[in-house]
């Protein structure tokens, strides 16, 4: 019996970087969260403390922002750490693999009596924009997406016909409040995209959807809005979504002689439904290791 | 030498209410977050566990579900925290002082291709807007607020003219990056307004003169922001502001050579600056027990 | 009408600093959070931008780190937040008061084959020990605490002999779980004592306290605990806590054929109670500017 | 082309559950955190909304509360993970895999001048231990671990002979600060096993691991102690560890005419560095479905 070395791969997390684009006198502003990691020859580095192999994460860390200025911004998140992992996998000849995680703060122009203001700004929302690029010597991978962005309907969701059984006790229900925090991701086939116009199309695909969609259960909700995506989108293979059920329950007001005629609810923290699924082409391109991460750590 | 009770108040804290308006098919939704705390009578409660002058939390929470029942919603929190603090107050001999502090939540309606949808709604984003209602006896304290509204100016931003001491390292700038997430708090003159247009203009006021004003310490802009509020609003006796410098420095890619004229900077977390000041009217009516809590405990 | 600078203090929060004493191989840690806040001449400042009497915010942050190697280490935090006081105030015509916070995260070493280590440690748990020091001109105060400290007694607890409203619905209970996290903060008579000591017996006192006290509601829980602290330690004026009441309710069982005899309980979020009360001396010196903060912002 | 269901699973979130064994006077507390997901026939809930193959989540949180009482407490928490994962998968027939993931906080009895108390007790501390228990059909595994266990060397860690490319700034060093937050998941061989009996083991080498180990690089700490935990435990096929470098940066104090030997550190936030690896056995019997989940939301 042996032991070895099994999957790994190290990095800088959680690098703050923001950029001013200063061309002219109306300023724009890129707000990201970059994580770097990288895979190769790591063997000796676990086994003999042997760095030889081990570019090290600070230095990660100083090739963002070096090449944030080296490139004039950052531009499309995808663009970014797509630039990123082909710097480090083609550029070290003992890294053979990069995953780049950015997060993206959107940043909106604070509104004066003179208009939009040229250099003033305030943040738009709790919604964070995300992209991973997987890179795998030549092969390269990215799967973009948001999280946070909290939606609910006050109507128009039911919840019935489910199996009874020794354990039920939840009635069924023609009218509830559906709410929901968004996480999705979706993959891209291929790695040369409009990517902010496929984002900014996504996202109002799936407002669009959850709020059209009469739901009989949030996994419908969910499902018609990776439908609507995928059919819109040929250049994505599949999106995934994990959606939490924030259940809002109809407070019980009959022991002070008032009904509740679906007006006054409490919004519950824990527990939570947790609704995760996949909606796909069946002629998708193999994902190959566009989902790849050391899995229980991602 | 003796020991007793001193300051004390109780109640139930961050009471998640979701009130739905359904007259209309265009639903509006309130989301509050209601903290209800008494005082009074409570000596022998903390002494003995006598009760019997112990209006339970529980009872606090119930109350807070059935008025907004009762009184056919929310409306303006500051309006529902007054009409709370007096239910308690009034109808019970032993309370003799209340604090209500109400959050709110907002949603916008999502935007479909028919329109804005009838009961489908998004997270407008951080930002929470706050009230905290002060009563004893039969005298009443309003105060307002608002926290996480998080703002940025790319320029127009200097710092230099300070102390040099032995430990001072810091280089003066003409030009710098200036961020903060400002909470802001204030207190009425009396206890009949309209909440709810003053809160959009203190807000927009606030916003305008951190946009508009050139700044030479975050005091000055903070000092600004509160004149402009005081002199749009007699109603407002005072404003207080508490506001991080979220500093952003700028990377140092001269090991690199490059130079960085302003565009790449690292959004730092800890430590931050902290700058908390009260602009208020020379003529401003005492503030009487506006602020009261448990000081070190607000 | 004019409009004026009010109640102000500025600084720098967070200044996360870990000392290490390398006096012998075994090595001591203090891991702790320093907040410095400055008060004095600030009108023109806030009014004109003039930075001339404005400390900066990255000075205070270089003192903190170049005290503690002047002083050989941190030692009980509340002298070094006492120490930093009287530099700031002292050596600065302009600085009238300060407010210094200080953290403490505590470490334990690890237990190893052949003792605790020397050098290597792990982190204790969530409890923080806290002091804050405010200084006006020659007069000084110190609270000090400990905040994230989570207690659960699984009987021994009762609440019952409330009034009873028309929104009332909470059953009487012989038995119930009582689980808090208790924050405490006392004020010491004078600013020299074994602080040390002090802090070690009161938590210990605290948790005795908690466990022994048969509880018929929490805030006579809390009442013990405030009135054996003061009975031990004559250099303590008061002491306040802030307690949520952390609910945790008996699951009903009877849909499933169930009792439930106190065995099985959901663990709730919120809301929560929140009990805050003072315990004091009759003849304790004024509380002075012990407490001083910008209210509303603590 | 066509649009189809991907992988999904469905379940309750976080059902906090705190147990009470009563058995005798001196009770014993079970605090955990639960989360039950199922898997199975579920596309028409997706694409109809049709329910009949979905054991609602209240109903997956029912079971979690009855099944406590039924079974008599909750044990080993991989135990109760593995009984809820049979309940499901085998009692209906439209379940054909289940994920339970059980979160366990642990307390302490609160010491007294009488010793340790019968029921008080005091939280811990910030570590977790973790099981997810996977099924699908008659397969089962077992993955454990724990999380939050923060660690810390004042010396004996070393970072040198790293490739300098013309990114690099960082010096080389024979004396840092090592310290991290441990997460770490194991791989059970089989699930009958004395569960908490190796979970005790594995922290301890672990830590032990991390205190002896001359470390040059936080990979080769990490590599040590998962060596050790393999070579102890047979069962156990691989262990997985996901380690923040948590940096502590020498604070340059040369500005203020002081050395810095080692003995004032700033503790950053971010950016941190990431570390994760996995530890395995070259005969370890294939992974299969343990690490399953929803790649992109574990």
């Amino acid at each position: 019996m042996g032991i070895r070395l099994g999957d790994n791969q190290y990095g800088k997390a959680e690098v703050r970087l923001v950029h001013i684009d200063r061309d002219t006198d109306v300023h724009r502003i890129k707000d990201v969260n970059v994580t770097s990691q990288l895979r190769g020859e790591l063997e000796s580095v676990h086994t003999d403390g042997d760095n030889s192999t081990c570019l090290p994460t600070d230095t990660q860390k100083n090739t963002v922002y070096a090449k944030a200025r080296e490139w004039g911004g950052v531009g499309a998140i995808e663009e970014f750490a797509l630039r990123l992992a082909r710097h480090f996998v083609d550029e070290h000849s003992y890294v053979h693999g990069a995953r780049q995680e950015v997060h993206e703060y959107s940043w909106d122009r604070i509104e004066t009596a003179d208009g939009p203001h040229d250099h003033a700004f305030s943040r738009r929302g709790a919604e964070t924009r995300t992209t991973v690029v997987n890179k795998d010597g030549a092969r390269e991978w990215v799967v973009s997406g948001f999280e946070g962005l909290s939606v609910l309907k006050s109507t128009g969701s039911e919840f019935h016909g489910y199996p009874k059984t020794k354990y039920t006790t939840l009635p069924e229900t023609t009218d509830r409040i559906l709410a929901t925090d968004v996480t999705a991701r979706w993959r891209y086939v291929g790695v040369d995209h409009d990517f902010d116009a496929v984002y900014a199309s996504v996202r109002a695909l799936c407002l669009e959807a959850f709020a059209r969609t009469h739901s009989l259960a949030l996994q419908q909700s969910l499902y018609e809005m990776g439908r609507a995506v995928l059919e819109a989108h040929p250049e994505i293979a599949e999106i995934r979504f994990s959606m939490p059920n924030n259940h809002h329950f109809l407070v019980d007001l009959s022991p002070f002689d008032l009904d509740n005629p679906g007006e006054v609810f409490f919004a519950a923290d824990r527990p939570y439904g947790k609704i995760e699924a996949t909606v796909e082409r069946d002629d998708a391109p193999d994902a190959g290791d566009a989902w790849k991460a050391v899995p229980g750590f991602v």
